[in-house]
């Protein structure tokens, strides 16, 4: 079964949107075992709509064609699927009635335009839209199935969720299951090195590698004709395959992050850390709490920017500042020490380092950080040299610190 | 000029990438006063591909085809793009040297598989990649012009900063300028109440709302056919309308955020900032530091999470926080007084909130936070309600923490 998704939207076709109901649509579709052979981006204007509608009708045999479906002169995807069915609008009393209503609740009157939402496409079934006004549209044609749906996401999905998704499942002629690894401290190359003549030679299963600066994950994907146990089975063998191979280097096999999985290993020992930020300005400290219960293990945080909040709030001597200076490994660790000694939590993690794009020397350029963590038993500290620019310099040293806290939790599990 | 972006690659149509190559050349296309008619993305089989192609080919005057020249037995691009064409692929010794040196100044021996990178399409000028080994494809067929460019962002940018746009721009056939004005503090349906009424009615001028909690941009385009100074006045015409209307509101009409606006300010005036974070749990400072040289004006931060580090840290007294709450206007006053006054700092911004979606109660639920700036003459303290999930409450909160920031500093700016 060949599946087009035609956005619609003039909005799409300008540098400030992105289409992202496909890739709800898709991450859906792909659940059912089904696959998209394609997306259309298209604006609302008559004749080039119409056409995309009618490529799309010759070449896949189910279409979802989004957004277009409100009340304004622009919104044509009714009109423009009707006629290139040949096919005449139907007005319906009572979705009228049910939109009219909707707006009554809000305390306010339905507008004129809003009339044409209740056109529906003669043959067409109505896919009640519970979270606004304009109905879906399910229209079956020589064999092949068009459905319309409206653009707003929490519409989109709530329609899909109830009526698409159910309907689709008893055509599923397959099982796709998937799996994320998420790696750190590994860069594309040496990964690609390391997973070498592990890209899967059948076609039933997929190897997909997404890196960026500090992290990279390897999506897996596996599908079967019988049953969702084989597909499962396919994609755990290969990622036991890619465990093997990786080891440590992988985060996680959920979704999770390097916050997350630190946070996890800290509330099962009951634990807690604090953080001393230099050049990450608070990102190590923001990535810990947007973990939902971080409270319960985050301490506090102290971003010292300049040497003076150093040396009062975490106890860092002067001495080591002058003779080494505010990002050397010394620093870090006295930062680590320091900060772990003032909130009183079993670990202590410091970031200190250059992030640019100014302030980089010949001895100590932009990109150059030490991170530290200090626990009851010793003070690591690591020298990086990290690339790109300002952000992602920071990115990469939060990563770095929260692996290595990682790591550390990791070998105290195993004691 | 009818112009159609084919965008090719298997990956696109999974659920975890995003064609991105597409906005980049639709924001330069726009600077060319040229518009995109429609975007499709393609995977790499056969048959799609090739279908894909023709569709256009019919369609559009102008086709740029992104992706799927790479080395491997996927990247089908120019065999499809040939073969629609009915033109033979010719092999460019030159260009197979030149991707060989590129290999040899790494150190490395070019694989076998990149000899296809030096196929062009018969009449098709080549567009040499300086950032990567597969050359860009410049073909023109009955007056139509297909432009094939890496996928790779970095490649495909520097092809067309080099040798598309100025191309184009002899084919300016308009001109086309856009601004963009950021608010905060209004919501989208309090902001449509301001501006009713200025939604352009020629076709000269678009505008559109782009609505985020916590922040809403306005963004103005208008073209000329005549001259880049008549679209420059028809914006800034708009643009100078919605001032009239939002005052205030608006944060900037350069693309700067308010960390940066605030940044600027306390650059200019020569006062620093230093930031107490409970429920933000360092998003504030995160914001800030991201700002380059923001060294010169952010002295430190402290995320203190616990009572006890917003005692210990900021001097709160713990009478307050018995009798208040952590999360009150009274504790959220004491710790912003509490960290200019540690600091040493010309202003104190503290936010204490409850971001969830645990920790609500009936009295004091999920998204109240109270957010407060002290300066030298006086403290400020607001109590604030946000709706959304823990990262949107986060976002907001220190939005508005940044925006009492940037109100204090117009006044005194005003004085």
């Amino acid at each position: 079964m060949k599946i087009h998704i035609l956005a619609v939207g003039s909005e799409l076709l300008t540098p400030f949107f992105q289409d992202t109901d496909s890739l709800y649509l898709t991450r859906r579709l792909n659940d059912l075992g089904l696959e998209v052979a394609a997306k259309i981006i298209i604006g609302d204007e008559r004749e080039n709509l119409q056409n995309a509608v009618r490529r799309s009708f010759a070449d896949a045999d189910m279409i979802f064609v989004t957004g277009g479906l409100g009340p304004t002169d622009d919104d044509r995807t009714r009109e423009a699927v009707a006629e290139v069915l040949n096919r005449p609008l139907h007005f319906h009393e009572d979705i009228l009635r049910a939109i009219e209503k909707r707006f009554l609740r809000r305390g306010k009157v339905m507008p004129p335009s809003n009339r044409k939402q209740a056109e529906i496409i003669e043959g067409g079934e109505v896919l009640a839209n519970s979270a606004g006004t304009a109905p879906g549209q399910w229209i079956e044609v020589e064999e092949k199935t068009i459905i319309l749906l409206p653009g707003p996401p929490s519409e989109l999905q709530s329609i899909c969720e109830a009526l698409i998704w159910p309907r689709l499942e008893s055509r599923r002629r397959s099982f796709l299951v998937r799996k994320v690894l998420k790696t750190t401290g590994v860069t594309e190359s040496e990964l690609e090195g390391l997973i070498d003549g592990l890209y899967p030679r059948d076609p039933e299963r997929r190897l997909t590698v997404l890196a960026s600066p500090g992290q990279i994950e390897l999506h897996i994907s596996a599908f079967s004709t019988r049953q969702a146990a084989e597909a499962e089975f396919r994609t755990e063998a290969l990622a036991g395959e890619l465990r093997k191979r990786l080891g440590t280097l992988i985060i996680s096999d959920d979704g999770a992050d390097l916050e997350e999985i630190v946070g996890r290993y800290l509330r099962r020992r009951g634990e807690t850390a604090a953080v001393a930020e230099s050049c990450t300005g608070g990102l190590l400290s923001r990535r810990l709490t947007l973990v939902p219960g971080s409270s319960d293990y985050f301490l506090e945080g102290f971003i010292t920017y300049t040497n003076k909040a150093k040396i009062d709030r975490l106890g860092v001597s002067s001495e080591i500042i002058e003779a080494h200076g505010a990002v050397s490994a010394e620093t870090a660790s006295a930062m680590a020490a320091g900060v772990r000694h003032k909130a009183g939590s079993d670990y202590g993690l410091a970031v200190t380092g250059i992030a640019g794009p100014t302030g980089g020397t010949a001895e100590k350029p932009v990109g150059l950080v030490f991170t530290a963590l200090a626990d009851g038993e010793a003070i690591r500290v690591e020298k990086n040299i990290f690339l790109g620019d300002r952000s992602r310099v920071q990115f990469q040293s939060a990563q770095k610190s929260l692996d290595m806290l990682r790591r550390r939790l990791m070998e105290k599990a195993a004691e």
